[in-house]
């Protein structure tokens, strides 16, 4: 995930210092959409672009900004166009080259920033290194400017073609997500936009009541004069603004268009015009985009329509799951293909043992896959927490495949942990969500998560990401063999229903609701499974235990008897995760002991599992998915029930007691 | 541990089935020390003896003994020896033929019955294999009859021995632990009974007031006429009693004398008489044995001086963990001599991994030996539930060595597991309280913990005589090194120390029981350690679950930041366990996050260490001891404190609500 912004000032004087210092503050509104790079380019018509790039947070953007060519910023300008990036890597590691916004050439006559993933980025740049083009980043966004320098010298004989008609000739090369604004010297003072997937509107800033205007979508790039289809057509003064979201606008318009897939949004001579590709014309249902009126706080807006950053987060995993996948998992042949392992494939397949390392949730999300992990490559998983791992200073061997997993790739256990490995010899594989991390550095070869920023200091989508990752190292490593082709086949089709079934499970959140408002007063919670989803009970007992402060333990259900079961009687509330995988009969037989306690047990179960049913006190039922996916569906009713408890407590979710996000010290 | 019982009438007139029933009811009461097979032995001076012995509990014997010649039954007799026992086995699974009385061979001249362990019967059966006897039984015990046939054999020119001196002479040949009773056809109805290290008590019954008497010592083992030293002297009629406890004697008569070590009790001609071992002479304080009182409930005399048996067995850790290591360790020398073992030691010391399969209890003790096992084999160790490990069908290889914890040999998880990895070609290793039990039966090799039988429900003395038992399995494998000699010599002398150490935590019951008094109103209760005493956190989590139905977690200090933290308050009573082990810092650490997030925390910690004891609200010191030996010290005020928190709420800890002493079933 990465934030956008874009500014164009029609006809409005302003210095041009105004015109960066309006770049930086959308930057540092969306700051939290990523923050290991940013970078902005701005017209200079005489000397071309002015383009800043620097590693780390906007403030340092920032820094250099205001160091540099002081005179200059007090000069006024007109008509101005600027464009400004901050991201959160997932090609390329953090660095200055590496930061948009990236450009055509050294001429850096197209520019373009970008938000998504672009799969098909190595196709498009090996047929443009043929064609001469030199390419000086490890990103997959840098072929976008490159292509429409190409397209746009590469016209038929006598055709010149808009810029909006050029941007679209791009787009329709490009597979993946994206949100993207071009600006080009060729084209001045003119910008056009586009999204697929990704998010993107306008904030529209102008003299005259606009509230109620919408703008006409039109599916022929080429206008006729008079054409009563654009916004401020004729051009008067205004002022346009683009961004990911609507908190980088508030503080300068109310007045925004939210944009639709295909929409090839451009400002040429001060209107706006909307243009669509044209297949979408059969199918639109309205032929305008509206514009509307933001009524919310600028603090709700950067939550979306969220109170909080961790029920955003919960939310967004249908999303954050699609991109853990986009451009991994190639759904017509189900197959697996993870870049970052490639190279080292063939070495993770034949080893000896796997050690997974973490800690807290990450260390969760090892205990899910750890079964289809040594299901899928016959070789024993041993998952360790960090600290543990160090203080026994375990025996780890040449041959070993040692695993690292963390949201934030600089957890000092795990850190520790990897670097101790690294002096015996193994090889390493990180998996975090923060390209040019220490962990993501240190590690031969790796998966980048890519499920965007986790604000919310309870993990809740780099878990169910996190997963993910671990499910398609395990297909990837299954799918050369012949007898797991089967098995890795159903999970690829299991995995590309996810997001649906996610979708499906957080429609019905007020069920959570409902069952939070009984329980909140509680002291105590116990959750139970077993397989699968056991790591399920402990990620629910850890996200309760850390926003609610509610004393809640995951236990694994087979060891109901050899203690836990003591605590069971009509008072204690019991979470059981109850589905249809071969752990079942004795799943119900846990239900069954629990309910012969006279415990009240809470089942998580599968849709139309009226045994179980009749047996819960309440449940909660789940789509049906394969066997290894349920516990990403079973984990989000739990991460729904500590975010209420907490709520209804009066608690702070995003900022718990005692708690950090990331723990960068032993 | 086993049950021994005796009884002579000397000159009291009865029916012989009142004999049997005697010797049956004695059973009985002492079925607690030991139930896997019983056996007794009574004269019938046409035929020789009658002996009846037979696998299973004490019902079982009685079945058969009243199911044959029953015509004999009524007969009365005046004089009459019976010797009788109930089985805990130790060496050679249960069976008939390793029941007891064990005996001479096949003329049954000489019978005994004995509670403990002959460490040098090896020795012994080989000596007396070259003389021509033949061992019919797997046990330690029948070298002691056939010594004793053979010292009764081959005196010198002229001399005749005493029955008390045949005795003698043969426990001056016995190294180990015992309490033993003979009976002989060649001295009929006499009876020599003596102890050293295992209890033994004799009850005297007679018409005379005797409440005041005392038996006087004798050094020489033979008396000359009008003696005054022995009891009865000159033969009324009196009926004298046996027993390993007193449980089994207050039924018959409430006059005991408490047996010492090396005290050799005889009744010969209706007259008691002690001897004791010339070299004892000197040191000796009293010259006699006071005949006292019992005053106690029969329920109380079996558990002791304790009032439930998880206390007892909670105070017998110092006895029991010398009985594990009994036999098996020789501290002149520093070595440890796993004799079920040594026949697979050198395929133990070549595996490739090391997988601890377990539930509950042994699950920690496995936890909590990880570390050591994995510094002296140099071989990866993984910990699996039992449950867990079925349910993921985990990789098992050839070159794995996989050990199976269980108390009750019979843990069906456990065993479930135990028969996945054999179809696998594992080399089985099996940790057991149970000999003959299913896991020690279908186990390659193993070592019994020798703790005797555990009655209480919540396990106390298993865990810790498990974990002495993987440490001393970790000592056999390292001493091959030289490398690790030092390291294994440290620890064998810690081993050495270890009981008295245990008794001097003992001895501080008192401060837990004035912390319990404040804890047992909490909801909660945490308990952090990490390092060797994760698992003792584990462990002490686990007991006041079992016992007092308070919620309590173990977790892994070093996690607390990743989680766990949050839980905590002014309100949430935790345990800190601090030793000064090389996680100590990391542990004080812990200690000040508690501490700065207002919380109490009460530590076990070392004696001496005021940094920690200042920074405690509460602070309980251990007695320093090897590092991976501290696990076993600092458990036992955890043990303690469940008890008490479950006592202060009147709660049954011998019988936990929901929970039964062995899982048999999924």
């Amino acid at each position: 995930m990465c934030g956008i912004f874009a500014y164009l000032n029609f006809c409005v004087p302003c210095q041009r210092q105004n015109v960066y210092e309006i770049l930086l503050r959308g930057l540092e509104r969306l700051e939290y959409r990523g923050y290991d790079s940013a970078g902005i380019a701005v017209d200079y018509p005489e000397e071309g672009v002015h383009i800043v790039r620097k590693q780390g947070k906007v403030k340092m953007l920032r820094g250099i900004v205001f160091d540099i060519e002081k005179a200059e910023y007090s000069s006024i300008v007109s008509t101005h166009v600027g464009i400004a990036h901050t991201r959160w890597a997932t090609h390329g590691e953090p660095s200055e080259r590496n930061s948009h916004p990236q450009s055509s050439g050294e001429d850096n006559s197209f520019m373009v920033v970008h938000n998504g993933i672009i799969t098909n980025f190595k196709d498009i740049k090996q047929f443009l290194e043929k064609e001469n083009y030199t390419f000086t980043s490890d990103t997959d966004t840098e072929v976008i400017p490159k292509l429409t320098h190409y397209i746009y010298h590469h016209t038929e004989e006598g055709e010149t073609l808009t810029f909006p008609e050029v941007v679209e000739r791009v787009i329709s090369q490009l597979e993946g997500a994206f949100a993207l604004v071009f600006k080009s010297t060729v084209f001045p003072k003119q910008i056009v936009a586009v999204k697929r997937g990704s998010p993107l509107l306008v904030g529209i800033k102008s003299e005259r009541d606009i509230s109620m205007d919408k703008v006409n979508i039109s599916y022929r790039q080429r206008q006729s004069s008079g054409d009563d289809r654009a916004f401020n057509e004729g051009g008067q003064s205004a002022e346009y603004f683009f961004a990911s979201d609507a908190s980088a606008l508030i503080e300068h318009t109310d007045r925004v268009i939210y944009l639709e897939d295909d929409d090839i949004t451009s400002i040429v001579d001060g209107s706006l015009r909307i243009n669509r590709l044209q297949k979408h014309a059969k199918t639109d249902e309205t032929a305008s985009r509206q514009i509307t009126t933001l009524r919310l706080q600028l603090q709700q807006i950067m939550k979306g329509n969220y109170s909080t950053f961790m029920e955003k987060e919960i939310h967004e995993q249908p999303e954050s799951i699609l991109n853990t996948m986009r451009g991994r998992i190639d759904f017509s042949t189900d197959t697996v293909r993870l870049g970052g392992l490639i190279s080292h494939a063939s070495a993770i397949k034949r080893c000896r043992r796997i050690i997974v390392i973490a800690s807290g949730t990450s260390y969760n999300s090892g205990v899910a896959t750890r079964q289809l992990l040594e299901e899928l490559s016959d070789v024993p998983v041993v998952i360790e927490l960090g600290s543990d791992f160090l203080d026994r200073l375990c025996p780890v061997f040449r041959d070993d495949v040692c695993i690292f997993i963390s949201q934030s790739g600089e957890t000092a256990d795990t850190l520790n942990a990897l670097r101790y490995c690294k002096s015996r010899g193994a090889l390493l594989v990180g998996i975090t969500n923060t390209v040019g991390s220490a962990i993501s550095r240190e590690t031969d070869c790796g998966i980048h998560i890519n499920a965007g920023p986790e604000i919310g200091v309870a993990s809740t989508k780099a878990y169910t990401s996190q997963i993910v990752s671990m499910v398609m190292l395990s297909v990837m490593i299954g799918s050369d063999r012949i007898s797991k082709q089967k098995r890795c086949t159903e999970i690829v089709q299991g995995l590309k229903e996810l997001p649906d079934l996610i979708r499906r499970v957080l429609k019905k959140d007020h069920e959570i609701l409902s069952l939070a408002k009984e329980l909140y007063d509680e002291k105590s919670l116990l959750l139970m499974g077993r397989g699968y989803n056991y790591a399920t009970c402990l990620e629910g007992a850890l996200k309760v235990k850390e926003v609610s402060y509610m004393h809640s333990e995951g236990i694994l259900s087979g060891e109901l008897k050899h203690g836990p079961l003591a605590l069971v009687d009509e008072n204690m509330p019991c979470v059981i995760v109850v589905v249809k995988d071969n752990t079942y009969t004795k799943c119900h037989n846990a239900l069954q002991q629990v309910k012969a306690r006279q415990g009240r047990p809470i089942t998580i179960c599968e849709e139309g599992d009226s045994d179980v049913q009749s047996m819960s006190y309440r449940s909660f039922s789940l789509p049906s998915s394969v066997d290894c996916l349920m516990n990403i569906l079973a984990v989000i009713p739990l991460q729904l029930l500590s975010f209420h408890l907490a709520t209804l407590k009066g608690l702070d979710v995003d900022c718990p007691r005692n708690l950090a996000k990331s723990v960068t010290t032993e």
